[in-house]
């Protein structure tokens, strides 16, 4: 196993039952991490260092940590690359309509 | 005037046009706040010492000031008492069907 592999920690995600609405509400109350899941609704899975949001590496890791953390999204390794997926059914099972609804709220709030 | 009523800062609520998802979002991430909204969906209005919430008077004061600045609530002095209200209209005409949606999340998390 190659070092950079060996020395990651493992990526960590909560069971559907245990994914909590704080967490969640606080995870998208930060136009990065909204810019990030908004993105994810659309595409199936997408790179980590893809996304199109202005914000310094470290900053764009603890956004990502604290999306995964709160069930929002699922991440995993693909060589060299982290790849990030919305957990749109395991949302839809425990919160229905709640992603759905925060976002079309988000794409109203920015066309005021 | 009396002193006590002199003394107290002015309310200030952001107009309904200023009200920001990611304020909003933030105030619901609080199960104190969370409990406040709950209740003033189904009331009218309210004492802020009558909600039946287990924190000290400071911080239930931090609370409501979160919830009055995001937009969430209203409140005024009536006498000696300070009257919450949600802002149900100017919710639902910001981000229509927002708090409904969450405080169902919120409904449905509680039963899990």
């Amino acid at each position: 196993m190659p070092r950079s592999t060996r020395r990651r920690p493992a990526l960590t995600h909560p069971a559907v039952e245990e994914i909590d609405l704080f967490d969640v509400l606080h995870a998208l109350s930060d136009p990065t991490r909204m810019t990030i899941v908004r993105i994810l609704r659309a595409e199936a899975e997408r790179p980590c260092g893809t996304f199109p949001v202005d914000v310094a590496p470290s900053t764009l890791s603890h956004h990502f940590k604290v999306l995964r953390e709160s069930g929002l999204i699922t991440q995993r390794e693909d060589a060299n690359r982290r790849i990030s997926a919305l957990r749109a059914v395991d949302l839809e099972h425990r919160f229905p309509g709640l992603v759905d609804s925060i976002l079309a709220a988000h794409a109203r709030g920015a066309d005021s």
